[in-house]
């Protein structure tokens, strides 16, 4: 028989981490196709959906099943699966342990980090999984400067009771390294972006990637925008709105958590088309889209003989939907890169994300060539 | 000095004619910047600009500067710009000779062909040419059902008095082989899609390229669509109305005409997508939007677990804007394919057109790689 | 007690009728708020909704349930509405006889017509009502030409076994004159729309009102146009695409049918802006819409100094949801007209229509002042 | 002969200005229709077009030429109309003064003010004219709080030297009043909307209106929203977005200056909708438009059973277009309410502001209602 792989989910409660678990289970049981899973079209020797074992780390409580019922509201699955899927869900949810709470006390962060490894150890061992990929899909947070670059001084500033170190999201990372896991950071937020953390991937030998999964508005761009540089046309300016309710939606209606998701779009923009487009881009938290996100894009370019013309862009969807079976690839894709030997940060998933660790490259046709190509030498089946 | 290069327009005083010729009049005297210039982001050996000289045929008489008036008016190019190039625009008039009218009689259509390559052929001597490649850039033609295979039955047949055996576009290519020229068919008309023309061709060693230059709706398809197999979304309907006036929009106003070109834009859709795809498609002449086209175009797919979502897409173009550079793009190239003695159709140039000949590309960014590709082997700079 | 009503739909397992009955089923349980409900706005005497039982011709036997669970899937009720109506959906439907039926053989279509008007005399006998309105909201039927202009010739053709005199529409309006109740046209069909059936009407002093729901794009055409020409503002074109799914989309994928349609909405622009604004128009049947439509327009106009500029819209609707609380509206109306004896067609009811007959009015907000005005004058709360 | 009246452009170098004088001197040479012209619709004895000459002030000195030239660049008017009016815009800026400099020195806002009233009456004695329409088309400024609520009060704080008590605008109408002429606020600045200023238009016996014309958004806005009241569908959320260039776009850049045109817009919703509708709104400045505006606006929006509904609109309007033939209409109408003895503020021009001073009115139909029957009063012709 295969071997047995963990997936644990930080955020498991939210939005995308009930839809990942809510899929893998309606696909293990045969209930759906694999619409929008990306590994599908792989030439890869990767596990099966019924290799995965999901737990995780969340700060609240409301119960996966609860959950799934707001999003059947929202459109995100039918009335009809989510009845199917219950016993799935509440095994998920028996596995499902306190987060890292920043407001919450505890002795110093290096304790934390102890007890959120320990969870996924523990979870490892029960399970008798062959390995664990963590994937972070909590809430959004908002930039911070962290300031130890080795991972010596940053283990030192970790270990000083009442210090805070690192982001919610970094803490985790570092975590799940400590525990031998291979990470995935499917947000914006700081997570395994720094020199300290890449340190620890490195000398444990496990693989990352990251960051911000890309499902919306700037999935669209990484398609389009290629097109106007490899027409010669000019693109004057790229203008963006975004309608989100649901909880991400709350998060990022406060200006200091947008910054984050505001930086890994326009970075990406500017990758795509140079520095010089126009590009004022808004989000807004309009509760009543709940799960729906609406996107409006107006470009305006030159042409030939200075002509002016533009393209427009609404884009109408359920994010979870989009980010749930990314989610879903991901582990499928880093587990196999933790079983091939693959260390640090893999560049060639930056077909996954908004703003791509390891990678320059933002064109979405290059980066699904890059991704085939990089999923062939795992070896094929 | 570098080798001079005719430039024969069938259709030459048009619409995407009278920009092309405007933009090289420009080009040359440095006037605009090459925007819209594919060629220019190329790593090949090319003409340059000054090394064209342009002649071409049509069947109306109206005056390049005349028809240049109206662009200035429909916003394709500026008056002050215009104002600069009047020279430049009668030069190419008085090397425009009265086309293959088929309303008009003739005495057979070998007659007329010889006519029609006898005046390129004249035009390559007195210009001391070393060589001429030919576009078609007439109005679209009704679909039509040509019956001889080889090219020996083809040429008996049209050497017959009265006889109606090919349309205008494909007269044309048999007579711009004649005069040992490279062929472009811009159009969705029959043109040089004809099994006794490629053999034609490729008997007199001469490089072809078409069709229907991909300039609008089509190309925003060949950006998108791969992004949705990329993601494995399943598109359900993608459905587009196109709104235009112009010369173009009043010929595709008679339905015959129009088959043409839906059948070239369907066929590129269902390349992409499948057969599965509902995909209405309507083309509405709109007399006030002169030059621009707004194309809208409305995608339903689904995603992950059976959810839901749609991308909507309104692009406002000025069609001869984008397809003139092309034209000049395609004459570059096809110039130096011949000089390299490339024969026969050329698919590697499925970049520029909605309905490949020679190829099975019809995504976007591949396009561009089997392009720059293809260019390099001609030979770097 | 109040009296109570009848509330007869031809058409009664169809979207817009199961969706009627739905909802005043809910209204009755105070499940759901008036919305969407205009008399709830009038400051007028109508009968409550607990005052109306349903009943109905079709030639379909689909259960009511059966249609209700496919509105469900398509977002027009919520499951948990569904869920608390079944009692009531099952009384209409035991209520619903079939219709007539073109395809099937009748003695004469006086008859057939005998038959119709019985079942609705049955109908209100057996439930003691005071009165019943009969509303159209069965398939769309192609337009036809109706000779008999007299009522006697009408019914001297009628009464011939074999002949086809009327279209189904206008069968239904004959019977429902004949049975003594007011009848309205929420469908394009031919309908109550002929001198000979307003003859028998207004002899019987009967009201009647249609026809053609204003739902969708045309209830913004309706808002929108008077913006213009309020502005003095010089509308060029204003180009439609409908895309819809559900049965009403299957019946109007055929053009014969769709006719009916198209000259109805074309008429309102013209009537709103004159007959020299380029508008053409199409209506798509994309089955993965279901209930839904979209409609996108695109408005050129000019302003001053030969300005040119536009508006686009894309209306995202359900059709049944904003047709069927017009039709619970339209039931207490004309049971207010007829009780308070108003006779013919009530052109005050334009507010409700696309091709309003009787009133030439086609301005929203003028049309709703209008209704709101005859609502008073029928006896004020 | 008719009275000659005197129009008096507080901005009269922006863009609004130099659209209407341009249209000014079109219109009274028969160049153009007067298409965007309000007044033209009414049945009101008004002064003809070239009973006007146009005077005003400004803080840059740029030729109106100038302008113009850039406004034929951005499409506001064409080559061939700008070409024949160059004598008539030479005219017009003669007529222009210095205008009020907050950043320039002066002894007291007292002085200043005499100095405005000064050039007026002079223009006013000079051109032999009945009246003077003073209209306020400068720069949006911020919001501003003023202290003094009586006329007493106010004048005595404007004699203090170095005292800055009133912004711009509100000097301005000040200088107005106390030059015994009408004045309309076409700006979301303070202007004449202060109790003081209310008494002095009174106490003078001259008439005012404002403010902020009424042009793109915000009409549409006032033309739709009434449909969903009128057919009692909820407004769940109405979100707006504004991408301008022009001296307009590079003013509101400035938060501070683009809350009065926020304040204004939203105002306006509320009133029309409640204040339970969520309704973010952006104003991005877009240098490359030019003098186009685009909004996108996304209405989210509930029916019958808790349906969801959508409705998207996108603007694309030349703003100055849309406001200069406003500007006119509203000299012509205020020269006919001075004329006729108007007191105090005219609610009854609601139709032309986004933030109608003396009234509630929001709804565009109303508002045309109100205005065509106001204009009746003052005599018809
Ligand atoms: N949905 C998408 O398409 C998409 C795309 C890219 C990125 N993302 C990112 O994925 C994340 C999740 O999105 P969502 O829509 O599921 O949001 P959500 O608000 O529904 O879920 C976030 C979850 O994280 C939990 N959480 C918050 N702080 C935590 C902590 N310190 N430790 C553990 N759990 C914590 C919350 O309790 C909540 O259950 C967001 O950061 C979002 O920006 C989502
Ligand atoms: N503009 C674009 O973006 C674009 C894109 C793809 C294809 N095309 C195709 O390019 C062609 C030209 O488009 P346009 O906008 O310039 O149209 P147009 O109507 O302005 O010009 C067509 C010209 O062809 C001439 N012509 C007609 N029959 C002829 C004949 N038998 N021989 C010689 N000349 C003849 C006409 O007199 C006219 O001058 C069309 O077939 C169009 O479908 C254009
Ligand atoms: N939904 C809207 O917003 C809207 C607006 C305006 C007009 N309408 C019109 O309302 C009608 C109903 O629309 P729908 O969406 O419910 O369509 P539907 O196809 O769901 O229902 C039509 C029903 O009519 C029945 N029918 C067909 N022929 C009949 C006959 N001869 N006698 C009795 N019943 C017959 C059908 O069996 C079916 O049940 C259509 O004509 C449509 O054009 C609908
Ligand atoms: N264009 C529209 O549709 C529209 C609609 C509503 C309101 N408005 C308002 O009309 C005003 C003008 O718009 P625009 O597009 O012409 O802007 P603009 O920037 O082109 O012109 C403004 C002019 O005002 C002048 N000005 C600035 N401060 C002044 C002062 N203290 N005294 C006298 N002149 C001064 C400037 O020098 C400039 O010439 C703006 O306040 C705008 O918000 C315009
Ligand atoms: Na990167
Ligand atoms: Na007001």
């Amino acid at each position: 028989m295969a071997e047995r792989i963990g997936l644990w989910l930080n955020g498991a409660r939210g939005s995308v981490a009930a839809t990942a678990v809510s899929g893998l289970v309606a696909l293990r049981a045969g209930l759906v196709p694999p619409v929008g899973c990306v590994t599908e079209l792989l030439d890869a020797n990767l596990a099966p959906w019924d290799a995965f074992v999901v737990g995780g780390h969340d700060i609240v409580t409301t119960p996966l099943a609860k959950r799934v019922e707001s999003l059947v509201r929202d459109g995100v699955l039918s009335y009809d699966v989510a009845g199917c899927i219950a016993s799935g869900l509440d095994a998920a949810d028996a596995e499902i342990r306190p987060g890292y709470d920043p407001a919450a006390p505890s002795p110093s962060q290096a304790d934390a980090a102890r007890r959120l490894a320990g969870d996924i150890a523990d979870f490892r061992a029960r399970h008798e999984l062959a390995r664990v990929v963590v994937v972070n899909v909590a809430s959004t947070e908002p930039p911070v400067r962290v300031e130890h670059d080795s991972l010596a001084a940053l283990e030192e500033a970790l270990a000083v009771p009442g210090n805070v170190v690192l982001p919610p999201s970094s803490l985790v990372a570092y975590a799940a390294f400590r525990a031998g896991c291979a990470f995935v950071d499917f947000t914006p937020s700081t997570g395994v972006a720094l020199p300290a953390l890449d340190e620890l991937a490195r000398s444990n030998a496990l693989p990352y990637a990251g960051r911000d999964g890309k499902t919306g508005e700037t999935l669209v761009r990484a398609a389009l925008a290629p097109m106007f540089t490899s027409r010669a046309l000019r693109v004057l300016s790229w203008t963006g709105t975004n309608l989100l309710g649901g909880g991400d939606g709350a998060t990022l209606e406060d200006p200091a958590h947008a910054e984050s998701k505001l930086a890994s779009k326009t970075r990406g923009l500017a990758a795509l088309l140079g520095e010089d487009v126009t590009a004022p881009l808004h989000i807004d938290h309009v509760p009543d889209f709940g799960e729906r996100k609406t996107a409006w894009d107006h470009v305006s370019f030159e042409g030939f003989l200075g002509a002016r013309m533009s393209l427009q862009l609404t884009w109408n969807g359920l994010d979870s939907s989009l980010a749930a079976p990314l989610v879903l690839d991901l582990a499928r894709l880093m587990a196999a890169a933790h079983a091939a030997g693959r260390t640090g940060v893999q560049g060639a998933l930056a077909f996954f994300f908004k703003d791509p660790l390891g990678s320059d490259e933002h064109r979405l046709a290059e980066q699904a060539r890059e991704l085939h190509e990089w999923a062939r030498t795992l070896g094929t089946r």
